[in-house]
């Protein structure tokens, strides 16, 4: 990463969206350039914010969130006709994402609301204990301190300025300093407005929340090398997950990033499942593979079978399906760019076949989806097979046997998902599978498809490396709150010293001698 | 780390203890020395055992552990006599210490039996929700892998070979390949003889534990860079911890490291109670700095007070009690040079005076008590008076007003305890303070001293870097096991395929639509 960076205030300086210039803003509107005074003042301001905020009783902060929601929503149809315009991206997946943004504020509310993210703890004190007494020891969770997060291209609101990472680190009472990201400047505009007209209306710390713009990576290399940000959210490609990595290891205090960056979700086809509904199981993967042009994490980018009935007629079915896909609006000049240059090497790949390609697009930045074929040997053989190509592309994977798929996966790199199409006949085959595929996933679907992440309790929106940074975190979900705590014993401490949530009073969940003890 | 080691395997090699000659095993009494193809081995049994012992039921790991302890206790007084000799340390501290061992794995048992560990979340499908139906959604923790395990030198059984990193490995279900520390190789085969016998009565897997020893660091270096390797526990050195992370980020799949590495431990004198007990306080101080040599992760190497009434007693009465104090033999040589190097240091540098010092010990590798002095205005300027020295030293910071000793609490690093010495008069100071020290500090005590750390629930050893490398951790107490796993999540499988603790019938601690569920 760059570290250039003027070192002064530049209230005059602009940038372009890096959004195809076909769908995006008109030439005369450009988004504000932070330069590095601003970078420092809002981690500065971040830092100031954090012993207030944290100190907050929780109602107040959960009220925060759901403003955050309200404020959102009373942004109104300027919201989404900003993002169509930036992102390329449809009405209704827009629509979609806000209110999926604002349940994911409103979730956190509850989360904050309910106390467990606190890991409460109490082992009471035992002054008769032979040999020796034991002290009072409670704990509890803190967050961490300020936390730099990095929006997505490809979910605008979502996972941008007041998307998941931001909402899990402000309910954990982490503030906020946010790199926009550059291919959607004015909706993080809109969205960081929205932020601060509930820090307004909710009394809160101004410096609870701060938004950064500008081109290239200099705001955001100045950020994770801040010494105020003590953790970092981030959701984009393997490089730029992995420079983020190698700066904050860097620092003279080395911090946690929690990057999500590169999954090519394998779909097992199982046997009896191909066999029964071959034809149908490849109209549904293209319509999976194709949605959003296939710019999602989760997007089936892999396709596993063994030989066998049905797997010609789901090659025949999705071969028909992606031929019929227009090309769409990729999110930014460079992923498509980026696309085009994957699809070429599977295209020049001797142990690749290419089943089928789809519609050519008129404008720039044209994603056109793409189906290829290879076989488990290859597979195993050629590591670069497992690869990433960020979009509606696809690599099915022939196998010889159930062996020789073992092998694929055992092969593949960590996964977000892993999906099984099975049958019940398939079902002793799928048991046999399962324990490979936790070890190389954060979630494990049956006849569904990995597209589509539902924002829940149980769900997990991680996995091993490369899938994520650290795959013992999730960044969809509520325990993705997790990510931004770290515990904290207090031992003998005067009651009126000890946080409220820990004294004898207390009603919030918690271990009372590694025992659940249910709130009053 | 040097990366020499043979490539073959070496069963007549041995090497010499690198315990204190006068104290150590005869010369002609050594241990042996693993070569490349044992790592190798070793790495690859423990993959083979994995998934066989992940899956075993909770009650066959929970009477696994137990055993362990059972085996270790029914080696008899040749573990404490062979301790003695290899570590120096006297009767009394290696029973207790042994006791303490034998307690985390029953601690641990009782972990793995509970399930609370496991971290259920159960989201029920949804079929009728509006606009989408909700999915099934099951999540659970499973184990990350074989972990490498690096036993420390100052506890040679507590914190080595079935020490807590090993007993809440295991407890989570992940193998462990342990690299015992070359100054206590005896006493650590005796232990991996206990475990071996473990194993064998309860027919575990046999990989599920195998133990390395070795001069230098090439084994060590081998481990982490096993590919079989998922994670790597370590108590020691600042330096060895982050070489350990270093290799641990340069893999091709780079993994976690929960090192546990340097503090200092601040004991904060607040007014009131130096003024009522300032002289008491100076006797019980030195106590604590001066057991076990001052080789503990938690003796207090920096004291911090405000000028004024009884500082004076407490520095008299420290002194007097340090100069009385007899030297000890340490654990290594290796350690006793960097001890002399640390307080010659301290004695050259001119901001710093120089105390009190112990009596000197008549063989080698004595460790000689000190007792330095600065001012808050130096320490502030001077970061490495910062720095651990291993040992019974410690270094008192005399500020001028609340305002300097807050700043040296801020310029202080990552610690893992802080303590406050305080009467009920001094509590408004308290209250200002422990925000700052949650922020330096995984346990913060008052009225107590930092050595002794119990084992329990609520228990946090662990703290902000350098403390440990990973600062949202613990290595002590049962949330030491949270380390070892990593949630993975079912989305609509079928129930014969679901793990029976996901499964409706599951008695298991749990949370059900994020709303805790008690144990049937």
């Amino acid at each position: 990463m760059s570290t250039e960076l003027a070192d002064h205030h530049s209230p005059n300086m602009t940038f372009d969206s890096t959004a195809p210039k076909n769908v995006s803003v008109p030439a005369n509107v450009h988004a504000q350039a932070h330069g590095a005074a601003e970078v420092t003042a809002a981690c500065a301001a971040a830092e100031a914010a954090f012993d207030p905020y944290r100190a907050l009783p929780a109602e107040r902060r959960a009220a925060f969130l759901e403003r955050i929601g309200a404020e959102i929503i009373a942004l109104g149809d300027v919201l989404i006709t900003t993002a169509m315009r930036e992102s390329g991206l449809p009405r209704a997946r827009l629509e979609g994402e806000r209110g999926r943004t604002v349940g994911q504020l409103n979730m956190f509310a509850g989360v904050v609301r309910t106390g467990g993210w606190m890991g409460l703890r109490i082992d009471p004190a035992l002054p008769d204990r032979l040999p020796a007494p034991r002290p009072d020891l409670r704990s509890r969770m803190i967050p961490l301190g300020p936390v730099a997060v990095f929006g997505a291209s490809n979910f605008p609101l979502a996972f941008s300025t007041a998307g998941g990472d931001t909402a899990s680190a402000l309910a954990a009472g982490c503030p906020v300093v946010v790199k926009g990201h550059p291919a959607h400047p004015q909706t993080g505009d809109l969205v960081a407005g929205a932020i601060r007209a509930a820090i307004t209306a909710c009394a809160m710390p101004p410096g609870v929340f701060s938004h950064l713009t500008g081109p290239g990576n200099a705001i955001g290399t100045m950020l994770v090398q801040d010494p105020h940000i003590t953790a970092v959210g981030f959701t984009g490609s393997r490089g730029g997950g992995l420079a983020l990595v190698r700066l904050a290891q860097a620092r003279a205090v080395p911090i946690p990033v929690f990057a999500e960056m590169s999954s090519i979700n394998p779909v097992i086809l199982l046997p009896e499942a191909l066999r029964a509904r071959g034809a149908a199981l490849g109209t549904a993967f293209v319509a999976s593979l194709t949605m959003g042009a296939g710019q999602f994490c989760t997007n089936p980018g892999l396709v596993v079978a063994i030989e066998g009935d049905g797997l010609d007629a789901f090659v025949a079915a999705a071969a028909e399906a992606l031929r019929a896909t227009a090309a769409a609006t990729m999110l930014t000049g460079g992923i498509h760019i980026a696309y085009e240059q994957g699809v070429a090497a599977l295209q020049a790949n001797a142990a690749v076949t290419t089943l089928a390609l789809g519609q050519v697009g008129g404008g720039v930045a044209q994603g056109r989806a793409a189906f290829f074929a290879t076989t488990g040997a290859q597979f195993i053989r050629d590591a670069t097979l497992g690869h990433e190509v960020f979009g509606a592309a696809s690599l099915l994977v022939r196998c010889k046997d159930e062996a020789e798929l073992r092998g694929v996966l055992i092969q593949s790199e960590g996964q977000l998902t892993a999906t099984l199409q099975m049958d019940a006949d398939d079902r002793a085959c799928a048991a046999r599978l399962i324990p490979v595929l936790e070890r190389k996933a954060g979630r494990i679907l049956a006849n569904g498809w990995p597209t589509g992440v539902e924002v829940a309790h149980a769900m997990v929106h991680g996995g091993p490396f490369p899938a994520t940074s650290d795959g013992r975190t999730t960044s969809v979900g509520t325990m993705a709150i997790d990510r931004w705590l770290r515990p904290v014993c207090y031992q003998n401490l005067l009651p009126a010293l000890l946080p409220d949530v820990l004294g004898d009073a207390t009603t919030a969940p918690r271990l009372i001698d590694g025992v659940f003890a249910q709130p009053a």
